[in-house]
């Protein structure tokens, strides 16, 4: 069942139409919900409706889109950013906060757009490194109805061919890091400076075979991200890389991914430096299987639960339950970790009133994209290999192709 | 005024006292509000109570300190690792989320602790991820009694010797990897690989000059970062690394930090890749001089507001006011970026009632860490350096040394 072939051709960028196509849904959800406009301070909401991406900081953003308008309210040290974006038809900005007033803007750039009905992410501001300001109601001066919504949160969930196209890209450059995290291991090497220089070495490659075609998304670091921990490590699912050199019978669990135009994909692989014991070999071989029963589940139409509930079978059946830790697996997409969740409670969690999803989110879909992961912890060890996985309309895409077995993930001593 | 020489001797871990003194503070506040326990949900808080770090997503964590136990909730992924703690006297565990039920254990551990008058920093778990489930009080069976407070973000304000100590321990670390980065630069080469080299470089040698003393706290990755944005990036404040190679007569503006046992310094520096042109060294002049002018303000009581006031009356006075697109600067610690902000609205925000801060808030104290980086932006350049200051009984402390002057800052072609 492992894959060797990278997928044809793909894309760095998402086009125009995803934009368009974000924004007319968007436009019908206003319709229906006979609201104004639609409000939103999340950073990655914002990004995903007008392409314009920011650090969430204590400076709030605040989206507004009406049927005619797409208007933004920033601090000034954004404003020459949000105007490299053609869809942003108009840039309201305050100076700085505490000291600028950023709710005024955009109360005031609301009431210039007409708007006194609106539908938010949130009702105000979100309180990341200590905005402590008023909600949009408390600083509107006439008074303003705002119901909340999850319009977007829910739209990410289905991804489109374009977003999976940038998605299978992220894929090839996590493969390439991958590869080169593999081929730098060796006895005596640190562990953190190994996974620094293949990431250093599969972003070159990505820089220098994009070209232009490159979006570029980091801060002083590149691309690519490839790295492991190691040794006794591995036990912890989410362990530290320790500051010990590699040894001889170390088990590794790696994971690479590449930022494509805000884009990630999960690679995860179970390996050993040199030949592994008998114990070793036995929990990957248990591992490989429980990912393999868990991909085998996949489909469109299929109960989220089910997944979760077919390893959990399995790992009972060997009597390995103790040494499972979590659930299957998670969404990927613009956040490396979102929901759903493969998780045996997800269709109860659907069902609840409390929650804000539909019977009808309980069941895997056409465009989720998952990573499959189950792991096995025994008390010196960790086995976890992670694929990341599409559903299509009629069954499944392997979006990650490293090998998966275990010949291919022994990385021999000399 | 530019430093040359490094700190003398530092420390790579929090010592115990450290946790007995906050803990003992805790558990003054709980006397003090006549609550049975204090409550967190918030990673870092935990963290800082604690020594406990874990990342923060879906899966709730729940910490609760009486006076006379610390006990904490966690999925079950995390069992082992908050084992490894001695702080912790028990630990109770869901499966994972949502198939378990994280509030009902935590419920449960609250009754068991005969817990029933709570402080807590939020009503419930946070929304990261997609968490949806229910608050504290709606899990709970029986009555509980829950008011909000946000002691531990207060509390982090002031560092003491022993967390400033780690920071400096951090400024050695980027210092040398902003050596790296300046040393690695050279025309035609990519900004983002000269980065990762210099961050690799600099956490291999932290790692072995380090050994035993390290605190392992990076997945995948090196302690010490140092990167770049380069050319035209430059004039934004939060720009990005394109996929440009370095070309003679560029600006750099640069960042380096270390993690030491999850404390960060900041240093930036603005460069030249060969001598600058007029321009460049007429604004270089002017934004050390910003700079210098903030440091000169900085000092135990003063006024927060007062130090954004002073770059601004002289931007005023140079007719660059408009080339200013952001504050000072702002806290620096477990963040890399965390309040108090230095913001000419402080004062007012401390006075504000909707904030949680009381007038004496206002004003520097010694313990505050401050990242000084007032910046200058033109239509084709940025200017900005970043110092890591600290306010003491009578004055201050550099903690970062990188020299600030032109002649240090220029980079050779050849």
């Amino acid at each position: 069942m492992a894959r060797a072939t990278p997928p044809g051709p793909t894309r760095t960028r998402l086009p125009e139409r995803a934009f368009d196509e974000r924004l007319e849904r968007i436009r019908e959800r206003l319709a229906e919900a006979g609201v104004d406009a639609g409000v939103w301070f999340g950073a990655t909401s914002i990004e995903y409706l007008t392409g314009f991406d920011h650090i969430q900081t204590e400076r709030p953003v605040v989206l507004a889109v009406t049927q005619d308008r797409l208007e933004i309210t920033v601090p000034r040290l954004e404003v020459e950013r949000a105007e490299l974006n053609p869809r942003i038809d108009a840039i309201h900005h305050y100076r700085d906060y505490p000291g600028g007033e950023p709710m005024a803007v955009a109360t005031t750039m609301l009431a210039d757009l007409e708007a006194h009905t609106l539908a938010a992410d949130a009702e105000g501001a979100p309180g990341t490194m200590g905005y402590q300001g008023p909600t949009l109601a408390e600083a509107a001066e006439v008074d303003i109805s705002i119901e909340t919504q999850d319009w977007v949160s829910r739209m990410r969930w289905e991804k489109t061919e374009d977003e999976l196209a940038l998605i299978r890209e992220s894929a090839r450059w996590a493969n390439l890091g991958h590869r080169y995290l593999a081929d730098f291991t060796t006895v005596g090497e640190h562990p953190a400076t190994v996974s620094q220089r293949a990431s250093m070495e599969a972003s070159r490659a990505m820089l220098d075979t994009l070209g232009d075609r490159y979006v570029a998304r980091t801060r002083g670091s590149g691309p690519v991200h490839a790295g492991y921990i190691t040794g006794p490590q591995t036990s912890l699912p989410h362990g530290h890389t320790a500051n010990r050199r590699l040894e001889a019978g170390d088990t590794l669990v790696t994971g690479a991914s590449a930022n494509v135009d805000g884009y990630y994909s999960e690679l995860e692989r179970t390996m050993f430096l040199g030949e592994p014991s008998d114990e070793q070999e036995h929990y990957f071989e248990l591992m490989l299987e429980a990912q393999t029963i868990a991909i085998d589940a996949l489909g469109p139409g299929v109960p989220i639960s089910h997944v979760d509930d077919e390893v959990e079978a399995y790992f009972e059946e060997q009597g390995v339950s103790d040494l499972a830790q979590h659930h299957v697996g998670h969404n990927i997409g613009m956040a490396g970790h979102e929901p759903p969740y493969i998780d045996s409670g997800w269709g109860d969690h659907c069902n609840r009133e409390a929650t804000n999803y539909d019977p009808e989110d309980a069941e895997m879909a056409p465009g989720h994209v998952w990573t499959i992961e189950p792991g096995i912890y025994t008390e010196t060890d960790g086995y976890r290999h992670s694929d990341t996985i599409a559903i299509t309309d009629d069954g499944i895409e392997w979006v990650t192709y490293f090998p998966r077995d275990l010949e291919s993930n022994i990385i021999d001593l000399e």
